[in-house]
């Protein structure tokens, strides 16, 4: 195939997942109802949302402009401008979710109280539906326009293109992940320790001040912190393909295009899964997991194909599968960890108190550390070993972000089904309606856990291929294990999780604190709140998580950013060598904490759940206090720290590649 | 030096430090008090930690048994005697050391009703010193020994015999460690579930079944658990330096004999700096970092003499000299986080609930890792790439190890003055002499976190030596992080202490369980315990404590055991180089973890002890509540699973060197 050829299908593809979702936001628009309560509401977290997305962005202006004139200076202007076309493409990829997830929680509401139970479902997973096929189609539109105009090129170095390109992605998704997941948590935690702990009012009662701010969160760190942090894994685990192939197969162009095109061919399928959805009769949670098997079918199916016609080496197949395996057993494991039987025992140690509840929910945190990581480890060991060296690892990586149209959809889902359930609590739908977006809202609980698991997987797979990237492109044959500079680097590598972990910890702890005393404060002052007879503050609440989350998010951002550049230029001559014991020591265990926070959040998430469900005493026993507890602990775990860390990998990880390439 | 002159030295010092040892015994005995209930309950806790040590000495008769076959079959009666011998001597330590815990603890209280604050602290002390004394001078004694006798040996694996009698030593410490420290647990928060928080009685109330078991536990864990695992660093620090200098030093017995002489160095310094104890007058706790710094002095400056006179390469001074600062540094850090500002802001957060004192407390943990780490990646770098290679590593393991003399009796300090204020208070003493076992005893909170900061610091840099001397004996040159072999070692081996932790926090919780149901039990079928006219059954608590930590030590050390043998043959012919990532991943997981739980354990403990001070509101109050919940976590965290993480790393380093000798 020539180059435009590439180009013209890696361009239908995505105007393709364009049109679908023009398709999709169209059905959810079209669902309206005259229902002042539940219009105000959704009105007012549709609000929330984008006043906190303005905010971030008008900062994300000033970030891009600085690097835009660094970049400017220290590169050209192409390159540069690469990074601002990152950038905006990840912006308006969040934007466009986070516009869709706003309408879907109102319209999903709506559904259920008119068409029942499933056709809530499908609104709500359209909704999420957005969020996904913009990632996916984005992500192609601008690597595909990018390989397009300079994969030839005799005056730019390419690979600096496309790493800016990344970097510009890198640089959103940090602010998104991290701001958004503050924002949320500060309001989650607020909400529950006032709320639910001091004042004994239930979950998503509209007396709560925060309880908007809380529903907002969802929005902000699940859909558009979730999407930025996928984008930026789906194009970063493409952009390192492309350069190990680069230089592996350099002037090949089916082997330095393969990566985009099974990003294509990933595009295509995932529409097809989610065509295939209506197919599927019986229970929900089987419909989605059926639309994912019938995306990475037809991916592999269609993969194998475009192999053999390419003339290129079938044994990159075998990457390219155990890439696609392993995404899915990645959300097995971690669906049996936030679902399955260790939930159902560590909601039984909540009977005997908080401690043995964190004590158990830590413990199975940790355990479930150990087979994603070595499957994970497996994945790359054969990949490598038996099919395509470190560019097979990398391909097994985009094989596994290939079908993210609909992963995305499914993990996307969930908030806006939690949404639902909110709007339809304070607009007092009553319990018919309660019931449906209950059912949609445990789904998206799960949904959520496997997500993050998938996030995670992909976070590791994208690090560890820009890693061989950075070490191609820094021409380092080797990095011993036994050369000090190598271990030291390591080392010091593997605190920094510890450290992006504790800052963002403190950050919701400083800003649910701040939560707090405004929540109380209201109680206090507004009166007729807590009767219902007066209407809390709800902009003062989102007003305080906006600008907690912007403020706090600084300072990781900086550290993130710094740590490589600072690692590189202090060890001298030796610094790519230090440079690459650190990205591993700090993949290593930036993965390993990740998935302890993730999954032990959505364990105690999940055994709140079970008790609040009418098991072991049910909601006010002490189990259920106990759980509460736990649960408080676990979402900064789940949605802020755990989250962090997969930015905080890949975003080391492209900044030690552009530096290779200066 | 003729080996004969050496080994004349090695005994010469070794036989000091019994002979200090006999004398501090008979200053301990000496005090004698007819108080009969006193009497009782230290004869309770001697019992029963002499129970424990009786049943879990069986059951190492078992296991050193059928290694000993083993090793009998596979290398030589020698080799497999040297296992026995290491084994032996930890135990016999672990013995000594706990025999004079159980008595120093009377007689602490003892000198603090008769002769007030500055007899009692000496006595604490010495005890302390004892468990400290012990293990430097059997070590040197077996070490010595074997070196003496086959050093030059042209039949015997030299390096296998010293490794196998670290493996002994390791062994045993396995087990104490990680049984003292599920019983230690088990039995700490299982009195503090049911007697604080339940039935709310006081600390060491001795109404409560479960308080002579928690006081067994002090002893059982913190004295032979630190004791076995800080014999283990120090043999093994001291084998890993003696392997790579018969490599890289073959047929130089100055260099050979270098470690050796090192720890005979500083366990005469030690004596010194325990003598001028006496010296300082002012503050106990400066009297304690005083010997500590009197002692690292002498050995610097004896060991700068001895380098000078035995023609040895002055650049391993750099090497030493930063081995035992880096023990200095930790300490100091680790004591800014488990005592210095971070403790009174995690009390003060308590006063909004558990969850954000956990989220604080945790947050604390991670933080705390950073510069400890650090320091260990500057001391390893420039160790070896300015000084000495990776034997300048190795040498600094040791040197950080050599006055463990001293340091070991600071650390064993500490349990020895909890042991003696429970005594006091249960024999009812009154507040004269509380006030003065509640100083010592606060002052043995630090001092068992600085201890703790310590045995990881050494551990981590003990696994380090152990790893390099792996590699070398194995005949590794390079250990490239971008062969996939390793990277996929890595991971796997970084998974392994979120095993352990997840194993031990497990059996923590379920043994804990048991005794929460056994105290219960007691409170309500005892008639009049709860008015304190009846006695508890204590001995049917210290039996629960025994038997689970028995059973549950058996998982984590089976699977310590087999990993590495697990990984070196799995992968086939690349089964070396897999081990050698497994053990990097495996030590970098392990020492992260270890200090985040250490630290965040140590916070919780002295932030609950702030506030019981009379802070925020006291004892009562909702923080304190908050905290005895963040406390009660932290106790596996700092007690269990924290120091079973030293052990993993350690005994998967030596199985791994044996393996490369077979």
């Amino acid at each position: 195939m020539e180059l435009i050829q590439y180009f013209a299908s890696f361009l239908g593809v995505a105007l393709l997942g364009i049109i679908l979702v023009g398709f999709l936001f169209r059905k959810i628009v079209t669902i309206k109802d005259s229902n002042p309560k539940a219009t105000h509401i959704a009105d007012l977290i549709r609000k929330g949302a984008m006043t906190f997305l303005k905010k971030e962005y008008s900062i994300l202006a000033v970030v891009i402009a600085v690097v835009f004139i660094g970049l400017f200076f220290i590169t050209n202007l192409i390159t540069a401008l690469a990074y601002v076309f990152g950038a905006l493409s990840s912006m308006l990829a969040g934007f466009i979710g986070m516009r869709a997830a706003t309408r879907a929680n109102l319209a999903t509401t709506l559904a259920a109280k008119k068409s029942g139970e499933r056709a809530a479902f499908l609104i709500a997973l359209y909704g999420g539906a957005i969020m996904g096929f913009v990632v996916a189609s984005l992500g192609l539109i601008g690597l595909g326009t990018l390989f397009y105009l300079f994969v030839g090129s005799q005056t730019l170095d390419f690979i600096q293109v496309i790493g800016c390109y990344g970097l510009g992605a890198s640089s959103i998704a940090l602010f998104a992940r991290v701001g958004g997941g503050i924002f949320t948590k500060a309001a989650d935690v607020g909400a529950d320790l006032v709320g639910k702990v001091e004042m004994g009012i239930p979950e998503d009662d509209p007396r709560n001040p925060a309880v908007i701010a809380d529903l907002v969160g969802d929005c902000v760190g699940d859909t558009a912190g979730m999407g930025a942090d996928i984008f930026e894994s789906y194009v970063g685990a493409t952009i390192a393909a492309i350069a190990l192939a680069f230089t592996s197969y350099s002037g090949r162009l089916n082997y330095i295009a393969l990566p985009l095109v099974l990003i294509t061919i990933g595009l295509f399928s995932s529409i097809l899964g989610l065509a295939s959805i209506s197919l599927f009769k019986g229970k929900l949670n089987k419909m989605l997991h059926n639309s994912t098997y019938v995306a990475i079918i037809f991916f592999l199916g269609g993969t194998f194909v475009y192999l053999k016609y390419a003339e290129i080496d079938l044994k990159l197949f075998g990457s390219i599968v155990l890439g696609a395996l392993a995404g899915v057993v990645i959300g097995l494991i971690t669906d049996y960890y936030t679902n399955g039987k260790p939930v159902i025992k560590l909601a039984e140690t909540s009977s005997s108190g908080a401690a043995t509840n964190l004590i158990y929910g830590l413990s199975i945190g940790f355990e479930s550390v150990v087979l994603p990581v070595c499957s994970l480890a497996m994945v790359i060991f054969i990949s490598f070993k038996f099919f395509g060296g470190l560019y097979g690892v990398a391909l097994a990586a985009v094989s596994m972000l290939a079908t993210v149209g609909i992963t995305m959809s499914v993990d996307a889902y969930g908030p806006i089904a939690d949404n639902a359930g909110g709007i339809s609590e304070m607009s007092g739908f009553g319990p018919g309606v309660r019931k449906i977006t209950d059912k949609l809202d445990s789904l998206g609980n799960m949904t959520a856990a496997l997500g993050k698991g998938f996030a995670i997987g992909s976070a590791a797979l994208t690090a560890l291929a820009l890693f061989a990237a950075f070490c191609e492109k820094a021409n380092i044959p080797s990095l011993n294990l036994l050369d000090p500079t190598i271990i030291a680097g390591l080392f010091i590598g593997g605190t920094m999780p510890f450290l992006m972990a504790s800052m963002t910890m403190k950050s919701v702890s400083k800003a649910a604190w701040k939560m707090v005393i405004e929540v109380r404060r209201q109680f206090k002052t507004i009166k007729g709140l807590i009767e219902g007879k007066a209407e809390a503050d709800y902009n003062r609440c989102i007003e305080i998580s906006t600008n907690a989350a912007l403020v706090e998010m600084l300072l990781p951002g900086i550290i993130t950013v710094c740590a490589p550049i600072f690692i590189k230029y202090a060890f001298g001559s030796v610094g790519n060598l230090a440079l690459g014991g650190f990205l591993a020591g700090a993949t290593l265990t930036g993965v390993v904490m990740a998935l302890t926070m993730a999954n032990a959040g959505g364990a105690w998430d999940n055994a709140k759940k079970y008790i609040e469900a009418g098991n072991l005493g049910g909601k006010g026993s002490d189990a259920h206090k106990a759980a509460v507890i736990g649960d408080t602990v676990g979402d900064p775990f789940k949605d802020t720290s755990g989250p962090s860390l997969n930015i905080l990998i890949k975003l080391m990880a492209i900044i030690s590649l552009l530096l290779a390439t200066l």
